[in-house]
Formats: C-alpha cells, sequence, structure tokens
C-alpha cells in the first residue's frame, strides 16, 4: 500500500488508512500484508484469469450523503456484478483510492467496516492498494480479479435468432432509490428503505452467473440501462433484440411508487445502475434456467427474444415499437 | 469499454473515446476488442501473475500544462516501475479513466497516441477500460498485470546485515523536473530539457529487473523518495540501512542545477519520482550485478549497505547522521 499526500492532511491519517487497509488483505497470501509493491496470484490451474476495473466517483456515482459503509461496498459490487454476468468467481481486488480533505478519520472507518463485510459475504480479499490525495471528489477505482474455467467465460457475442432474452431480478429501482437519495421525491418508508437500498447496495449476481454459465449463449452487466446494455449484446453478436415492455420486472416498491403501466416499465428500461444480469439462451435450455433460478434463489424473466437485424427494440402489446427518449445511463 | 458521462460533454466524445482505445487492445485477444464487459487472461504456465494499480492525478502528479503525449505513458510507466523492481514481466494493463469537460479530441488523441507508443516500446497491450466524467481532476488509474517465475518475485523483506545497497540511474532528476515544469526555477537548455524529460517520462528498469531477479535479496521501486523507499526494506527486513551521502548518484545536468555536494545529494534523496530500483545484495555477488547492469545499460552504484538495526541512515563522510528535514514523497 502506497500513500501519497498532495497536501498536508489531518496527522497520521494515511498511517491510519494502512492500518485500516492492511487488515483487508488478510486470507490471501500474495499480498503480503499490502507491504510490497505488487501483489501475486499464483493462478488456479485449469482456469483463466477474469480482469475488471471499475470506478466510484463521488457526485457521479455516490452521493457525499450516502453512508461510508456503503460507498465501498458499492465499488466492490459493481466490478463483482460484472464478473458475475461472465460466470466468474471473484478471489481478489485491488484499490485505488484518490481523497480530497473531507472524508475524516470515522468515515474511513466506516468505509473499510463496509468493505471487510463485503469480502466476508462474497468471500474475497484484498491484494493491494493505493491511495492518494487529490484536489477533486473521493473517486475509489475497484480492480476485480476472478476466474472461469478455461474458456468457459459467458461472452457478450454470443446470442443467436430465436434465443429468449432474459434478465434477472427487478429493473429501475436504483434509479428510484437515486431520486430519493437526492431528496428530489417522496416514497412510503417501507419503499423508501428498498428503493434505497437498491441504490447504495446493488446485489451481484454471483452464484446465478456460475450456474448459467453453459446454459447462457450471451450475457452482459446490466449497469447502464437494460435497453442500452442489451443492445450491446445485440451489437457484438450481430443479432436483433426485441424486448416486451409489459413483461420488464418490476418490484413491488417500484410500481407502487411509478406506476406498473408499461410507461414506467419503459423508463425503467431506460434507467441505470440495477447491476443485474441480461442474457440470451436457446427456448430449450429455458427448464435449465429456471432449475438455476431455483437452486439460486433469483427471480429470472423472459422478456423477449432474439431476431435477425441490428440493434434493440421494446415493444408494446400490439407488438409496436415504443421509442424511449433517452437510452442508458445519465448519472447526475 | 463502458463510458458514463455525469453531465453532457461534446457530443460524440465518449464515442471518440473508444474509437481511439479500442486499437489499443489489439495483440491482446483476452481484450475482445474491448467490446464485452471484462478482459481474460490465460496464465503463462509455471509463472506467477502480478497485480499493481496506480493512479495520476491531475495537479498531483502531473500538471494540466503537461504534454497529453506523455500524461499516459506517465502512468502507465510508475505501474510498469513497480512490476520492473520486482523483476516481473509486463503483460496487458487496465485503464480506469475519470474526464472532467476540459480535455478536448485533441489532447485524447495525444493521450493515446502516447500510450500507443509505450505499447510498442514495453510490448504491452490494452486489456480492458472504464471512462467516466467527474466533476474534478483528470485521474487516470492504470493496472498493471506482469508475470514471474512462480515463486520468483523479488521482496522488500530479504535484506540481510552485511549486504550493499545499490541503486539504479540518477536521483534528484524529476523532482528539479518538476519545479522546471512548474516555471518556479531556471536552467539551461540543455539542462531543462532534461530533467523535464526525467520528469514526465521515467523508463522503468524492466530489463535490469529482470536480470537481477535471482541476484538481489531485496528490492523497491524508488518513487516515494529514495530514504523513503529504502526505508520500507529496512522495515519489511528488519535491519537498518545505511546509505553514504556521497555516493547518491546526481546526474550531470542536477549537478549543474543543484550542486554536487552532499547537502544536494541528500536533497535528491529525500525527493521523489524517480522511479529506479532501490535493491540490496550480498557483497558476494557484486560481479553479477556489475555484469547485469553491463547488459542492460544501466547505470548501477552502491550507496551504503545493511546492517543490524532498524531505519534508514544518511551518513557523512566522517559516518554522521545527516538529517533530513522530510523523507518521502511530496507532491504540488
Amino acid at each position: 500500500m502506497t500513500t501519497r499526500e498532495a497536501r498536508p492532511r489531518r496527522p497520521g491519517e494515511f498511517a491510519l488508512i494502512a492500518e485500516l487497509f492492511a487488515p483487508l488483505s488478510r486470507g490471501f497470501p500474495g499480498a503480503f500484508g499490502l507491504t510490497d509493491d505488487v501483489a501475486v496470484l499464483a493462478p488456479r490451474p485449469g482456469h483463466d484469469v477474469v480482469l475488471k476495473t471499475d470506478s466510484l466517483i463521488e457526485g457521479v456515482h455516490f452521493l457525499r450523503s450516502d453512508p461510508p459503509q456503503t460507498i465501498g461496498r458499492k465499488a466492490l459490487r459493481r466490478a463483482l456484478s460484472d464478473l458475475a454476468a461472465k460466470g466468474a468467481e471473484p478471489e481478489v481486488y485491488l484499490l485505488a483510492l484518490a481523497l480530497p480533505e473531507w472524508p475524516d478519520s470515522g468515515w474511513l472507518r466506516a468505509f473499510a467496516d463496509g468493505l471487510a463485510a463485503d469480502q466476508e459475504e462474497f468471500g474475497i480479499a484484498l491484494a493491494g492498494g493505493e491511495t492518494d490525495a487529490t484536489p477533486g471528489p473521493v473517486t475509489i477505482t475497484v480492480t476485480a480479479i476472478g476466474y472461469t474455467p478455461e474458456g468457459e467465460l459467458v461472452r457478450r457475442n454470443g446470442a443467436r435468432p430465436g434465443d429468449t432474452v432474459f434478465v434477472t431480478g427487478t429493473i429501475g429501482d436504483a434509479a428510484a432509490g437515486l431520486l430519493l437519495a437526492k431528496g428530489k421525491v417522496q416514497a412510503s418508508s417501507a419503499e423508501h428503505e428498498f428503493l434505497l437500498s437498491r441504490f447504495r447496495l446493488p446485489v451481484p449476481g454471483l452464484s446465478f452467473g456460475r450456474a448459467m454459465r453453459k446454459i447462457a449463449s450471451a450475457a452482459i452487466d446490466v449497469s447502464d440501462g437494460l435497453l442500452a446494455d442489451l443492445g450491446h449484446i445485440a451489437e457484438t453478436s450481430g443479432v436483433r433484440i426485441e424486448v416486451d415492455a409489459a413483461r420488464i420486472p418490476l418490484s413491488e416498491a417500484l410500481g407502487e411508487f411509478s406506476g406498473a403501466d408499461v410507461d414506467a416499465r419503459a423508463r425503467a428500461a431506460a434507467a441505470g445502475d440495477d447491476y443485474e444480469i441480461g442474457f440470451t439462451a436457446a427456448p430449450t435450455n429455458e427448464p435449465e434456467i429456471a432449475a438455476c433460478a431455483r437452486e439460486t434463489l433469483t427471480e429470472v424473466t423472459a422478456i423477449g427474444s432474439v431476431v435477425a437485424g441490428q440493434g434493440v427494440r421494446l415493444l408494446n402489446a400490439s407488438g409496436q415499437q415504443i421509442v424511449v427518449a433517452k437510452r442508458g445511463y445519465t448519472h447526475f
């Protein structure tokens, strides 16, 4: 762990960071207790190493008012969600932290506590890190490292005409949670809590991702918006994806909050930060998908189909295209 | 490659980034042309995977006025320098880029061109990346991934009393280059150019690092300041390191600029951004070290010795300790 200061901070604060983070590397001998320049991974035989880097920026992906326990966890979970969608199993992560003056030692402790909780939950460890002072916002860059059995990564490019399109979980909750976090809207207490937690603490579908590894023809982490992300599958697979708007799964809380008509579902499909898995599979695999869903306690919904052509289309009950004003994620 | 926007930017700019960066992934099939969620590395048999993450922040590690060609290269080279000091061979890197509004398309092109030049020079490729908009400074996080033969990483913790302490290259140039870059001081044209290039474009000692892998007892990337970094070797090895101030190697340009007396050498040893390799080895290995230095065209200087005790001491010609006001790197 190297720490560098752009300007004088509270005395001893970088020492505190080292003290808080070193225990997070326990359980991974190749981290050397964060006392060396690098980390070393002895790769798992018969497996590929899967790599993902992802940043979480104050004022872009989280709010200064968010509880610090959830901020590190969200940074970590976003990268884990990418691994999940590819059927990978996470092993370790690297952390690059750019800190302005405002986070105090209490914030830092809570941030590290959050990471510790998630390490426990997902069976991973901190392999290495770097802390720098910045004149800008808190910027957290996580590089997640995991494994898939050799050659078994689920790519974006395998969708074929005739495949069914699925998505895990529910869509649009986090976008509503963000509005609530910013105090722009109100909701009942139970809905508020649920939607806010979906914004602050996404749940990467690691178990389901591993289970569907040999069944899905293509998959993607739904983070930029369901339609935008299915568009990436369509583009790399050279196909068109048609989504039945009425089948886009909404949570009960979001239904209460925003309604559950086709327009509300279309808005949800154009929002972001869902961290669900969008995937395609041959219709003959549907029983196996249902079994994976049951075994991993994952809600999975068939929402459309893959056809010849290009692009992604959202269709109403009459099969007419719904034009969505803005596809994909817009941060605040 | 995923790009996310915090606010409207110039139209098409994120498409430009994708267009500029995709070619950088050629030569690494596991990058999938940056069209998937993750990158995949098929590990090299008999080798460990070496991991390092490192950030370069505008106003902290580089100036907005620095040529954009050198900025990406510096970010990359800082991480490669860590790999070099450990005897590792780099293979690929991941890039997380946080961009405010000011870098225009010309800047982005030049930034990518710089990376392309370094990829060619160091035989590496871009494996994956992420671009986010930020309300703060340009923040570039590189995660470098390389290999060492299984178990052959050169650690910080192997220095033993009786070992000799060495450093590659010259010390203090980059700190002087930074002062020049900020226009705080003046130097002759030739000195100016040399010292500025040492600040903007460090040269990771990859060849020497690999050559000394079985000879060095401990090694570290000298980036936070020679004394601070040798202090890390002393601490993790449980020894004391004594450095003879008169033997700290200064470049001719720095000698002209700052003088070359013991005080100037002490200041250089407390500066930072050198990206040289500090290492220790048994005196019996000195002929082999000299051979490695010749073969890799690397200047190597014996600057001190490892003794029982703790900490690092800078000594004058009489063997008395020189007290250095500030050890280690202070960014501007």
